[in-house]
């Protein structure tokens, strides 16, 4: 019931090629080991769980390691369903560092962070532990299924937060109703029925919890480290599960990403990216800007903003935009907003577009204006009327496709 | 002058009658014994009073065993103002705690709170303290006149916030000059003066505070649990006196919900709810919008949008609503806002809306349309007119009344 | 190699009087002893600085102390460059301690806070610790060049948010480049590489810090204390390095006060005041208002808003604006707007505005009413015309003038 040390590297990947090819093994498109936060009230509930590492369509031999080592401390592992979660025990962590001996000693830093998961969880759990540990738990995610534990929500936020998949990439279907909603204060979630039962304790004593937030989500700064030229200016801005590339700076002011949305390259944001909503490279979202999600207004439709795109201040977008577009600042454009593009601006844009599908008319839905680029929406402030010009700003089209 | 332990719930009740029809009582509208925080530097200013339980227009047998211990204690009390605050002592808690005694032990969960209360500062200030406590305030509110302390400012608050008065429905004449400005540090209110005498030293030594705010008030969840389904992302974002329907949502972009204001129903609050405005159940406040308070713009009219009314992304309430209107992305719609309606509109209108006395015009002011249900506004986008329809929503007109 | 007890305020005097005019003596812009964060992984690096009191244009006699202090300990000043920062020790202490014998009693409250200063790093700082301390640095800046270190650049912006240096007053370049971007638990820096080194060990250990923001600035309130009747609702809302006029009140809806932008009186923000943005006593600048910035669609140009000026809900003032002004709700106002102005109304804004270089036309750019007093902006919402008219507020001419 307990694997020897595994003498070299060699004998590893030996070790690994035979129990692939075994019984059990199924190839996880992700997984990792969760430090977890369960209910003060009731513990059955998890409440939070934190990821020291994860992956994603990758590390398969981690993959394999863990599932052996499962089995041989008497787990069944059940790869049928689209997900597999389960405690571990100390004899789990035994077994996987005899198989992981060879990296023990070079895990460090960047290399081998499956391993030092292990070394870590190995000094924090007692020796003569007995049974699983309440603190941790193993998820296998076989496939991109509704997920169907909180464990696995995280998981998927996870994946998303970190770029390892793509923004709109993964089935969230019924997160919302499996994660439950709790008190935030700082990074530990506390249930909202525990702090019910305990007020009058926790008042009378001076102790009562700083409460930061009560929402089912944390924020992407409780989880994740950002990229060196990434700014937040407040935690609150971004909700785990949002993706910002390296060089994106959130502001403190209007600014609001949210879960499954973000930034695909640098971004300035000063607006609202809603959910589903993902803004390209070099593009800036002005102060107080909305770009509306799959949940308010755009009937279920994604919207995605090109590169080198400028939302101006208070500035509303209800539809996708191109690269190099403008929209002015307090101007609205949503799927129903009527724009005037006269003819000669009309030529412009085509240009800019040549695969869009319009006849020069006076009047254009917003809708059938979507996803081009190098438009400039503006209200004339002599006439009122809603514009569209070709925008100053470059649009580099796709020489390979023209 | 110490009570001796009731017997049973039988001569409790006895012993209520019999206080009730005595010299001193009079039925309180609210009271509760508060924690206090005070000054750093100047112990006489109360800075902030925490409520483990809040009784209003209830629990009245609680309220005579309170003033019955207080003058068996040797305190007098003044029931001839609006107010009575005092301090409590060891005597107070063992003369409450002997008439009590019927449900000392059955107090818990949700049952009996003013004697958990009781039980909870028993076990915390010391069995043979001497004379009033520091940490706790006994109130007692008769009326509800302008406060005149601290201790009740933050008792009508909690009734505001706890959703036990209604909305508007409290005097809080004078409530800005009674509370002081002061530094919060998390939970903990520090006095600014104190902080300036002691900025050399806290900042030399490295403990200089974190400060999360600067106000009179403190937030929300500072004081209150909101409901299983009430989220707040950012608690910043909710000032304590806010009242918030179970079902509210508070995102953390541009939203802000001031005290004396808040929700009747569930509602998504991306926007601002200002001091004294009020918002029905199934409405939306879009990402951005601004509802006016009675500080800001609406000429001391406080506004009160209605049911199942959307405000758009951005944009700006400054007249009171009805049920299913749209306020369009963008616009803004003040008392001065000239509205045009055509004809065919206007005949839908007043189906909507029998009582309103109105003729058909082609242009309306922004107040003649105050709280008509079924509204759409927009600005023509060709013709930049700002113009009413009948919206598309659903208007549930009251049957009873027509 | 250490000097002498000074006796009394006459021996103060006359060793003040013969340092300045020796050798070494430069009289300082600003100078201040910082204790500093240091990197976690890379001490070598200043992550923030500290100042418990800081000496701007003011307190040469505390200047001449710290250097011949800093000489007689050892350290060769260098005072030909714009600044000169250097690590302080134990022998510093003392030498200070010495010359300022005839204050250390008195220093107390508000008098003499380099003293202050001095006793507090004496009592913290071991006796006998050998060499430069690690957590103190001294900087003189001796002229208002680019900064060169973070700690000149932190004194700058300490100039700045205590107000001892106007706004826009210093110069700043290159500042970002200076400064390190951090994650901040509360008020301590943590380098991001750092984190990644420690992410899997802190996340299993239950111990991740709680990460309030990620930027190369802390908030204003980590350093400064502001007046009495300042508020700052959220923290998160004002930068370091933003100046906040006594009175001032920043809500926390949408609100943002950037560095090297602020309140020159008593203003009430629920808006953004963009960086190098400046508004003046008794303007209200209203829920999601945006001022733009330098680095925000003004072509470079700072914006001052004047006096007694409204910038309505989700209004965008993209020009700087005279006393007085009205800028309605959701009216945008760029240099680029096209604004009619009627015959009557020209002539009423002239005479508030005896200078204006202009000539009764229909339609002037936003460009072109830069700066003016009293102008009422709004769309008109039968036509769509965005007008100018004389504001109803008052403007108060400066009669010295005309």
């Amino acid at each position: 019931m307990a694997f020897e040390k595994i003498k070299d590297s060699e004998a590893f990947a030996e070790f690994i090629e035979a129990y692939k090819s075994g019984g059990t093994y199924r190839e996880p498109v992700g997984f990792g080991i969760a430090r977890v936060d369960r209910g003060q009230k009731n513990s059955e509930k998890i409440l939070q769980a934190t990821y020291p590492t994860v992956n994603w369509c990758e590390n398969y031999g981690s993959a394999a390691v863990f599932m052996a080592s499962l089995e041989e401390s008497g787990v069944t592992i059940d790869t049928s369903g689209s997900e597999f979660v389960t405690g571990i025990s100390r004899e789990f962590i035994d077994n996987a560092k005899a198989l992981f001996a060879p990296y023990l000693e070079e895990a460090v830093g960047e290399a081998h962070k499956n391993v030092q998961v292990i070394k870590a969880i190995d000094n924090v759990i007692a020796l003569e532990e007995e049974g699983e540990t309440e603190s941790f738990r193993l998820v296998f995610l076989f496939a991109d299924a509704a997920p169907c534990s909180v464990e696995s929500v995280y998981l998927k936020l996870y994946a998303l937060s970190l770029g390892k998949a793509p923004l709109r990439g993964l089935n969230l279907d019924g997160a919302f109703g499996i994660l439950e909603n709790v008190a935030w204060s700082g990074n530990a979630p506390i249930e909202l029925a525990w702090l019910r039962e305990n007020e009058i304790m926790l008042k009378v004593d001076g102790v009562y919890p700083e409460i930061t937030s009560v929402d089912k989500f944390p924020r992407y700064l409780q989880h994740v480290i950002p990229a060196d030229n990434t700014r937040i200016l407040d935690s609150s801005k971004v909700r785990m599960g949002a993706q910002l590339h390296p060089g994106t700076t959130v502001m403190p002011g209007a600014s609001y990403v949210n879960f499954n949305a973000g930034t695909t390259g640098p971004v300035m944001v000063e607006g609202r990216i809603s959910s589903s909503a993902v803004v390209g490279s070099g593009s800036d979202v002005g102060g107080g800007a909305s770009i509306l999600g799959v949940l308010s207004g755009t009937d279920g439709n994604p919207i995605t903003v090109g590169q080198n795109t400028l939302l101006g201040a208070n500035s509303v977008t209800g539809i996708p935009l191109g690269d190099g577009c403008i929209v002015d600042a307090g101007v609205a454009i949503l799927a129903g907003t009527k724009v005037v593009i006269d003819t000669e601006e009309f030529k412009k844009i085509k240009e800019a577009n040549p695969d869009w599908d319009a006849q020069d008319t006076d009047v254009f839905k917003g809708a059938k204006l979507a996803g081009l680029n190098g438009i400039h929406f503006r209200q004339d402030s002599i006439s009122g009327e809603v514009k569209a010009f070709r925008s100053t700003r470059e649009v580099k089209l796709n020489e390979a496709l023209h």
